[in-house]
């Protein structure tokens, strides 16, 4: 019966080449598509690809914003090629804030391991949703939208995890996209209506430059 | 300066009698469509809508398995239609098992927020990939492959959170799929190779019959 | 040989309750699901749906920008429902400018119908792409980065098309999204570095409170 | 053990409200989206619902094209909505023909339960891909691409049955397109290049105007 | 004329290059990404890469199931890359079945080309569908959920052709997926509830482990 | 605080190996898939990519159609590789038409530039919407359907710039796939019940043989 029943799984298995049911990005073969990497053969896929442990180690948060982005995304983690998903670790110290910030390729769900964090985000019609979320709670923030997130707790570290509708969902930096390259000045003030004072500034804080 | 800006802006709030951004679902309008639930007119969605705090409520794992999961879903959380996310929390008792089951509409990836957990799955190929996480690991699972979670820590309790890649990922459990409905006993035997006292001893238990 | 062709055909226009090629958008139903308005009937549809005029009438330039923005979204065009395209009229007067934003929901592809225009984006890794256009150009801009788009003709308008890969992009105005709602100022200061005074500044400008 | 295995089942079951692994279109509700209809609710749903007795009737084949095309659509299988697949059943009688036509809206896959057939279409590059196949034999033909079936048995009929990728694939005839509505000739001719008589002609047969 | 047509059409044929209508897989490039394969230059393909005839070869049923699956998915059957479908032959001796199994990747419908079959599906509610088919019937198998088919017809084979919603649609046989692996026999019993003895007899059958 | 900040950002930019944003193609890598290009790596994306100047040049009208098409697909603007965005230009001098024409993989939107276009689509149900622009107005095209554009000014050309909802929309203009190839006019004829002369005569002048 089993030399029987394995000829009939053989038709199957055939179609195997094809790693049909995952697709663990080989981020070496110098080769990405609009759908994602290529795929590292089936063979040579083993169970350590579909784990990682990246997102277990706390992020340095002896920093300007005392808080640490540690993202998981196909990047760092192969496996979420093609699932549509992927995640990232937010480590907040006291007084630490993820500064406002867009994903443009991606929905967002955070999840509070621990501590107090105040999340807003603002929609396309200006609207404010802003909440103090509590250790178990969890909020989404929508695709291309403006959000940050603040430590809540006074005197004690918040972490939350934070997943994504993409295994590659970017992430915009307001502050960086604006004041940490080479747009020109003038051309940053007549679009965004700062003053030249506070762009001058904060591009010098940021290493911008023009 | 202000008054003419807000001409400028009342063009574009003028579109948002659809809820551009987002679609939080009106579950109560007894209409679901294959991309989701009809959405809350924009002017009545608040931050609250935004965020859930069921999942911060551990579950009762004084049960056979020894282990609760408590759904964050689109029917539990109305934001999360039409944004490819949802999420549970799967809580595991000293001995606890989330038993073999499949999510048909959805990919998985599992954060473990304290506790060891042994996770896996099984591909298309017959192949077994298995992995015990630790804190702050994580796993993902493939849509539609049979996978398990039992807790690895000997005497505590495990937390783990798990994000989908839909907003109604389905849930088949294997046994329940199995032994707790009215697939003739003769069609389940034959179509599974399990013996008839098996069969009939697990839709004893879980109160299927045929 | 008329007769029996009908007959033949009648099997398939029987299909047509569903308005399989097209789905024209019933805006008043108070309805919308994630992948759009229900539809109006085929039988209710006709050539004038398809056609949209308010594209032809150059928008009202004597603001603060200089400058127009006359959607051709779904919400005022009910034919782009379903088909994965919009659009808008960009009017640029001397001097105009049309702030730094984004479209958390699609794609945009420009085309100059005369004049000259500066056109600017931003990437997730904070790298500007800039490029002056001139009639007849085109430049695309990725979804979800930010963007800005001014008028380099010196003393004539300038008039572009543009055309989105949704029929609801969506728009957030950098400006509008910080200053002109009530998100309260020092949450905003904290997530985006910017100075007190100019917070205050633009809220006052913009209406914004908090 | 049965009660606290419900318990846990309990969970999962309230979040069928969605039917979460199919959606049977609701036809008689006057609403369609681009997803396609709004779903029976599940506690409504049969197992009659999922099967389709319409495609074992043979199609009347005793009209100008000695053939038939009998459609299992989501119009008239509701089960499909949502599923992106659907069907028809193609009766060739002796020198039977299905006319030259498109899909707008699926890819298709031909499998010949019995007889020979000649299937030919025609790529974007002005290709021909043409073949005479067998019983058993399959063959696909590409979205939106112009196509035609013909029986290539002598004297017996050929029994074909296609699958799409759509529950909506939508048909447009080329003749019908053409010839069976008031596009005015002028326009007609001026488009196709045909020769006014043979307009006229075909017009005639069809019922055409203008 | 012709000359002057002919470079109307160059323009066009330039962008052939690219294999716009189709994308008929190249399985021996090495290279699979999540949208399916690397696609063969458009010169190089030809009218008998559409066809397949490799469903009109009866399966081996001389085996245990008395039943034989013969697929024609993207990996016997290049054409289907990308176009959202694929097939499979099932073969169904007196007594035959195809034992309990899911597709990950795909929806299914199922024509009966002749015999008798019994279907059944099992929802995420538990439910059982179930209905006995006969030639010309077809029925759909939602995603991911288990599923089985039984030849109905006393002493004849049945025959039924499946089609899917994916040229990848997977297949994961819940005999093979439990009982043919090294999947330790305690973590498999702790998850299924199945007894050792149970769990010892497949395996040994099927050729498990562990 | 540079510094620190720049420590920051350093964790996100080592993840845009991946173009994560856009995809511009790399045509020349011998490479497609069914979700297009390859992209270059981003560090060799210029500003000068995103932008095309190839539609501000009127296209060559001297022809038996009086009319010309200039694309702006994926063969020639990579940049809209994975962006689900293209576009084109019509040129129509006095008397010109776009022959009656389908794209098999876009919806298209046209904008008039300047001058006057009837524009006329059929749809499954052999419906025709027709419908004369004017300067500034735009249409849609539903995906697959058969259209044609007239030049309306009397004695002045017109222009039309035209969006398509796909980076390779395809383009099956009828009387190329009808009469400028190898199909047999005896299945041609067969097909389309057009007049063995009528086929004759176009094949005449298009180049077909067979």
């Amino acid at each position: 019966m089993l030399h029987i029943f394995l000829l009939f799984s053989l038709i199957f298995t055939s179609t195997n080449v094809l790693a049909q049911d995952f697709c663990v990005a080989n981020t070496a073969s110098g080769i990405v598509t609009p759908s994602g990497y290529p795929c590292i053969m089936e063979a040579n896929v083993t169970s350590d690809d579909f784990a990682f442990s990246g997102l277990g180690v706390p992020g340095n948060t002896s920093n300007i914003i005392s808080a640490a982005v540690t993202p998981a995304f196909v990047g760092q983690y192969p496996a979420v090629n093609g699932l549509g998903l992927s995640a990232a670790r937010l480590d907040l110290a006291p007084g630490g804030v993820i500064p406002m910030h867009t994903h443009p390729g991606a929905n967002e769900l955070l999840y509070v391991v621990h501590g107090h964090i105040t999340c807003g985000f603002i929609s396309s019609a200006n609207k404010v949703y802003l909440k103090t979320l509590k250790r178990g709670d969890v909020m989404v923030f929508p695709q291309g939208l403006l959000h940050f997130q603040i430590n809540a707790a006074r005197k004690r570290p918040s972490l939350a995890i934070v997943t994504f509708s993409s295994p590659n969902p970017g992430l915009q930096i307001l502050d960086f996209a604006l004041f940490a390259n080479d747009l020109p000045s003038s051309l940053l003030e007549k679009s965004t209506f700062l003053d030249d004072a506070q762009v001058k500034k904060l591009k010098g804080v940021l290493g911008g430059t023009g």
